[in-house]
Order: structure tokens, then sequence, then C-alpha cells
């Protein structure tokens, strides 16, 4: 096996289009590092610090952006969310892919990042629900949120569906086992691109 | 499942790489159209014609050259052997993938080919030996060829190796199962490029 370096693969789409299921499974498969964003807003039931994000206060986050600390930052639903260059850059150096579950404008960010190793390693995928309706069903099946928070999010995932153009690869989530082999796929055939070999 | 023009998917790599096996059953699985070559070449045991090749006398080459029929054409081993636009064309309009079996030289006519359906098709990958002591250990292993045939074969295959850097993809072959299970992974990913929709 040749040495190469690492891949940071985007990974766009709305709530409900199973984008996190993916990238997570990749992770718990070893096939991936996940990249833990930060964020402002306050943890879920359930979620763990350091886990699912690392949840730091504004002034914290503040301190972050200002020290230059972020490969890309930005503000959704009043909150913000960033990620750490270290969650990324460190990895890719040692030719371990990072998978990143981003929205529409982190995405833009690192794409227009001046940082060559980003974007020698750099593939991005739109995750897409099947249709409108399902796109709603699954964010009302999940059960944890309240109505206008349900339609907050039902008219944020709109707009960010309008922004699947701007990726290279796409996947119509159809099942959890097709989605995934096609994940998967991606990322085997990234991996045999002669444009990442080191030696 | 959005419409889609075709993936005309290049697969060069010496004698003994496995290249062949894994074009076969990508179009014994119906995944893809084999583009079958024309050759002035005599058939080998077992060829079948409109199968394995279209084999054709060199006054008829001749004509077909002259007639513009021909994709890319290349003279080999001083055999001449090419590709036929109805083998690749027709099949990509009507969002068929298409797998060409093709040498080094074959790829580069291709790669410069001046029509646009067939750049926005284009994907290529080199199939790699593991090593050049099995690469010899497959050739002779095929026992169909005298030695000075396979002294030449492994020639050419050494030079047809210098070129795997022209290519955007790359296996090095390992075992079949493993290989082929990259050959696919490559085609599913592709098929994901939003670049190739049609609406």
């Amino acid at each position: 096996m040749s040495a190469r370096t690492g891949i940071l693969l985007l990974v766009s789409g709305p709530s409900g289009s199973g984008k996190t299921t993916l990238c997570r499974r990749l992770a718990d498969e070893k096939e991936a590092h996940y990249s833990i964003s930060c964020t402002t807003r306050p943890p879920r039931e359930g979620e763990v610090h350091g886990v699912d994000y690392h949840f730091l206060d504004r002034k914290d986050f503040q301190q972050r952006i200002d020290a230059g600390d972020f490969l890309e930052h930005a503000e959704v639903h009043q909150n913000h969310y960033g990620t750490l260059r270290s969650e990324v850059l460190d990895f890719l150096a040692k030719g371990i892919d990072v998978v990143m579950d981003i929205d529409v404008q982190g995405a833009e960010q690192v794409r227009h990042c001046s940082n060559v190793d980003i974007q020698a390693a750099l593939v991005d995928l739109f995750v897409m629900p099947p249709s409108e309706q399902e796109l709603k069903a699954r964010l009302v099946g999940r059960g944890t949120d309240q109505d206008n928070i349900i339609a907050l999010r039902m008219e944020n995932a709109l707009e960010e569906m309008t922004h699947w153009t701007e990726y290279t690869y796409r996947i119509v989530s159809a099942t959890r086992e097709e989605d995934y082999r096609k994940f998967k796929a991606l990322l085997v055939a990234e991996r045999l691109k002669i444009s990442r070999l080191t030696k």
C-alpha cells in the first residue's frame, strides 16, 4: 500500500437527510475520523461534550475565532457552529481520512479556504431526502423537538436543499444500507486517486 | 433516479494486471457495456469474432480509419487495434455506462478527443500488478504463448507501466475479489457525480 494524504469528506444535507448517521457509521467502522464541531447551542438530551460536539460558551467561541483556530464557522438557528483546524489538518497529514458533517455555509467556507492541504484533500457530498414529504415525516418522527422548532427546521432544510448543485457528489437517500453502500463506495473510489499518493 | 449521461470508463494496465477480467465481469453483471475493439491480429484459440474482438483484415481496418469511424486506433505488437465510435457514443447518450479495455496509447487518444460527450463521460483507471515478479508469473502462467512472445509481452508491459501517472485512478492488483470490489466502487461513486445529471 502506497502512502497517501488523507481525504477530507464534507457531507452536507438538510436535517432528516440521514447524513449524520452516514458520517457516524463511517467513524464507527474506523474508516475515517469524525471531525467534532464546536457549538454554542445547548446540548440536547443525551448529547455528550467531546463526542457529539465541543460545547462552548459564546465568549470562548469568540476567543477561538479571534485566535484563528477555526477552519470554518457560521451562525445557524441563532447559534454558532465551527470546526477547529486541529480536528482536520493533523489527521490529513498522517494519511487519516476525515469526515465532516457540515452545513452548506460551512462547506462553502472550507471550499474557499486557501490552505493547500485542505484543497488537495477536499471531496464534497450532498445527501438529499427522497422527497419533501419524506423529509417532513423524518423531522416529525424524531419526536425531540416542538412544532415551532420543526417548522423552523423544515424551512431551513428547504433553503439548504437549494445548494445541492454546489457539490461534486449527491446521494438521494433511499434505505440506510443502500445509502451507506454508496457513501462507502465514494470513499473507496477517492482512495484510488493517484493525485493523493505521496510516493 | 434522475436521468444522467453514461460514464466512459477507460481501463489500462499491462497484460497480466487482470484488467480484462475486471472489465468483462462488469459487463457480465450488466453494470456496463463492454466496448468491443477491432483488431487486425489473428484470433487466438477460443476467441470469437464480435465477442472478444471484431477481427478485421488490414484493408478493411484502413477503410474504417479513412472513413473516420474510429474513436481511437493504434498499432501494438505490429497489429492494429481500434475502437469504433458506434461502440461508445450511442450507449453514452442513452445513459448506459461503457467500459473500455484499452492500452495507454489508445487512452491517450481518447483523452485528447475533441468530442464533448466523450470528455464529459471520461474516467480513467490504471490497473497495476502487485510486483514485477508477480507480473512475470502471471504472463508465464497463461501458457498460451511461446517464450519469445512472453519476453516481448513483458517488455511491453514494463513500458506500459511507466504511464500510470497519466491516469486519475489506480488499482494495485491484490486478489480478484478485492480488485473487483474497488473497481465496482469506482463506478458507483462516479454515478453519484452531479455533473452528469441531465435533469
